[in-house]
């Protein structure tokens, strides 16, 4: 019953059948190795862009950083929510990739924080470099889809969103650390949600999908190649070696691992929140990818953990009137069973 | 009819005097000059802080970066106002000085985002920092006396922030741009404004005041000195011939010149006040030092840019229909001559 | 006959196996799993330092910027020596991380420029910062053990230079990307190479000894440890599903995995260099661990690279005179088989 | 007797008569002052280069590492001598401002370190950038003119640095803190001195030639202009009193001040250097502008010190063997009276 996560359950047994596959012989390092050029054409292909600059890192926040600080100047700002992962939880690594730009925050959905609407977008693009010189400049626009609050932006809403950014011509940078979930509950193809839209960088996320720890950054223009390149290896994060990096990749990209993966992520958080919404538990919104906000009484968040349900609890402690509401996030990966959520779901509305 | 700012005016005849006296023979550079041992015991002096550590630097936005860098780690997040010159006006110099610190905004007083109050701050620092090593770690708070909207916090304002610093144990910077004219509005002390009331650090400002271009960091704990002297020197601010500064703020702070030019600026300021409210201008808030912000017909506006006039107008174009009533920022300085803001009421209160 | 870099090579499939039997359930993300805490006891034990902090990244260049970085003030300067990695070969990384430190190169040993002597370290130390608030003021000094050529410094060595940064109150950090193999060449203990010697702090490669890619950072006095922890994050150097870099390391340090491995790789360095000294090839010093820098005339490394040999040339083309002698840099790791060793000893002595 | 530096004299009593005259009413700030325009239009007539942009800055380290900074990469290496001030006198300002920079030291002439040849340039950038993405990238070459040891590149050997410069396509900024003295020297335009040999951008130094605190930043290419505005404002290094320095730069520039002020320097200087060639003092170079690097016997410079004469030792203390030679410094400014060099050379030549 673990739904704190995405990034905390076991990766798909190709993956580590790849990493064995990968590990024979010698390969040339950083990048050079063979499976890379796979990754790259294969990135190519699947985003209908063969001019596109594909890296691989590690880490979400090492992606974001890097996508950023490549598309930014030291005294621009970037544009991203409140509630915005390079906002909240990359503890400041856009400021220090970036050589100290500011993060200016675009209110986001009413109440929810968790998407930009284009006026707003618009509203905030507007007032900032209103001071000449004595402001921050405007730098790109960074959003995240699936949002962190499990909201998706629709291609249209994604459409305004670019068009906002073009009217100021700034790039738009997408975190897509859950981007497979967002594409199969949009139905679309990586084109559609990427360039086709106006999206000049992605993070194109593979960990919290079924890798150990992967990520692609993807420029559209490759023009940002070489600069990207030395950011990389200066931040530190250019493997030697490198393959083990790629022949993650290159399995998440086989056979559909990473939609497949992606579709049992959402199967799975759509059978819990049918579940939650028969138990009447009060939604925070109506989920649409792999996370759920709803609300629970208090004894039964206490009757969860105490059968050891793993979640994290939003804005409010466990302490408390025991029939009061608390909201908590649910979270689910490709690899949670059907059984352990009929087990939580029997938690849940067991009488007290 | 100059009320764009009190950075524009002339200095007053004894800060020439100065730089000519002390414009004889050789002395030595960078700080090491005679007139700095005076104005440090002079500061000293005044701020009843025989111990505090006292640097010279030429602009405000130095004496922020320079003395925030000090306090703060670039993993932290300082906390001020959404209109906080450190924020809106330094075009990412707490950023690039800290080494990529964010700055978390907390709300103002409501509608004009002037002034924190204790429950403000107190509710966005114990937000922060709740995400472990995820989130930027809880930094200094910085706050702006006299504020950017002209406003003042009371004694007891500051202590209550202070008390709010204090819990979080994290240190607490006063942007002094504008000490003087706070220091007698409140009719207080050096001390009562600063130590006493639990500020740690302050920028106190000459160069809104009558001085060429000097601002004093003050730092009541000199164990920030050496620190703070290798940043200067790196951020370029330290200067050769370091005696022009020193005989500056020595000027300013004999015979009480920097009070009484912050007198006359305050003077002025309430002067041209009656005279708006007067002619029934609305105001955004009772002013308080040497700033008034207040509204006139769009034509008024008109008539006075045509006649010679300087002021910024406060978010919104001079363009449109010419009895709707735009707000304006309006600033005096220790120099402007009673005349030029009798023959400026006069234009406002002319018959169109 | 690969012999460009010991980051080339497969890893052992005792590492694989450790991955695949980390990968079962849910397990807490950022360095807080299980394997995690095996891992700092497992380190403690063997540098015999109960209290010593432990952490994971997955490069080198990671490992030492992150580390000099919680070492060093950004008006502070590194000593090193000319050949050092992270001066010649981490793109600024030490620079980056620390916020803009210098690097003040110590001469190494004449000709050769590996390794500092304790003369040309405090001749160089006492020349830095004699300047006041001018120059740089004096940071950590880093060495790196087996140096960047091959070479090793004796315990004696390491406690001379040791003594020259306390002299002078500098942490000591060493960058022992290849430490197992310098380890097992002087037969001694981790404790004796490192704090019992002086070192403060250590990157502890497993990279290049058959890890997919991890390296430990050890601070011998954890005082640094929640800065590290912020600093890694902030860097993007945080795994969110860290348990696969411990599984790593726990392997790596299981069964003496770790000697063996470099054992083997030493043994076969010194496999080759007897071929190579018994071909008469020139040795530009006395291979000491598993790296060799040793010359080949032009005409027998074409015939080499022609063979599939893999290695690099060093500060030579391989265009010119067929007869002229051309160093190169030929490294060992612990998968070469002796088979491919004879075959490449068998080229260079075939008569042309 | 004050031979200790060029920027601890007075300054000449037109600077304090023209910020006396820019002292009158109201005046825009952050460099829209009229003077300004004036500054602009006459650096480029007497640098004939109608397109360049201009910039006032108040101190020397601020010229230089503004300047760099909008020439440089972070992941890029700014190529100076040994004993460049950027190098040794600036407490890591260039590292800073680029964002982490590194310096990469040209050997400078034998013995001296004070002038980069061609050959040695040359050298060291093409032994940079061999590692592709694992060094830094070859970045802005800075020279300094006059030399940090007094010495002058003449316009042959400025040529032939440049057309090194240009090989490689890399930026050519110029140090001219004491531009003027090597333009005197050298009896050429200032424009024969920079874009005419291929100089991109200098630091035109007031400061150590009779202001109190001036340097003007010009790049030839004006698409830098912006960029470098913000940086100057994001440092803290914009003036919102501008006038004075505008009016400091006027006054140099008006009626050859800032020729006139040289060329006293240098015959100060060449008149104390023959005195002490009189005194058969070695040498250490032959003096070409205002400084000068001679030795004494310890006993001389005792019996100089004990009457109060100021200059700097050069590498060696004061105790030891009376009659040992021990080399010093002797910088001359505009300032010093012949009366006082006689003084000083009475002392020298007094039997013991």
């Amino acid at each position: 019953m673990f739904f704190a996560s995405d990034n905390s359950g076991p990766v798909p047994p190709q993956v580590l059948t790849a990493l064995a596959e990968a590990n024979t012989g010698y390969a040339m390092g950083y990048g050079a190795d063979a499976e890379m050029a796979e990754v790259t054409a294969r990135i190519r292909e699947i985003f209908e862009a063969p001019e596109a600059a594909v890296f691989l890192v590690a880490t979400g926040t090492a992606a974001n950083a890097l996508a950023l600080s490549t598309l930014c100047q030291p005294f621009e700002t970037i544009f991203c929510t409140p509630t915005a992962h390079i906002h909240e939880d990359e503890c400041n690594a856009p400021e220090f990739y970036s050589g100290g730009a500011k993060l200016t925050l675009v209110p986001g959905a009413p109440g929810f924080d968790d998407k930009m609407t284009p006026e707003a977008l618009r509203a905030t693009i507007a007032k900032e470099e209103t001071r000449g010189v004595h402001g921050p400049q405007r730098g790109p626009v960074s959003l995240t889809q699936v949002s962190e609050r499990g909201t998706i932006y629709s291609l249209t809403e994604l459409q305004a969103l670019a068009a906002v950014t073009k009217e100021f011509n700034l790039p738009l940078h997408m975190d897509g650390a859950r981007f497979a979930n967002a594409m199969v509950a949009l139905d679309c193809t990586p084109a559609d949600m990427t360039w086709k839209v106006g999206v000049d960088a992605v993070s194109f996320g593979g960990t919290k999908n079924g890798l150990l720890g992967v990520e692609a950054v993807i420029f559209f223009d490759p023009k940002h190649a070489w600069e990207f390149e030395l950011r990389r290896k200066r931040g530190g994060h250019l493997f030697s070696k490198h393959r083990y990096l790629s022949a993650q990749m290159l399995a998440y990209l086989t056979d559909d691992l990473w939609r497949d993966n992606a579709v049992k992520a959402n199967d799975n958080c759509a059978y819990l929140a049918q579940g939650l919404r028969h138990a009447k538990a009060p939604f925070l919104h109506e989920p649409q990818a792999n996370m759920i906000f709803a609300a629970l009484p208090r004894a039964t968040h206490q009757r969860l953990f105490g059968a050891g349900a793993a979640y994290h609890l939003w804005d409010a402690p466990l302490d408390g009137d025991p029939q009061e509401q608390v909201a908590a996030r649910f979270v689910c990966d490709w690899a949670i069973e059907k059984q352990q959520i009929d087990q939580f779901l029997a938690l849940i509305t067991q009488p007290e």
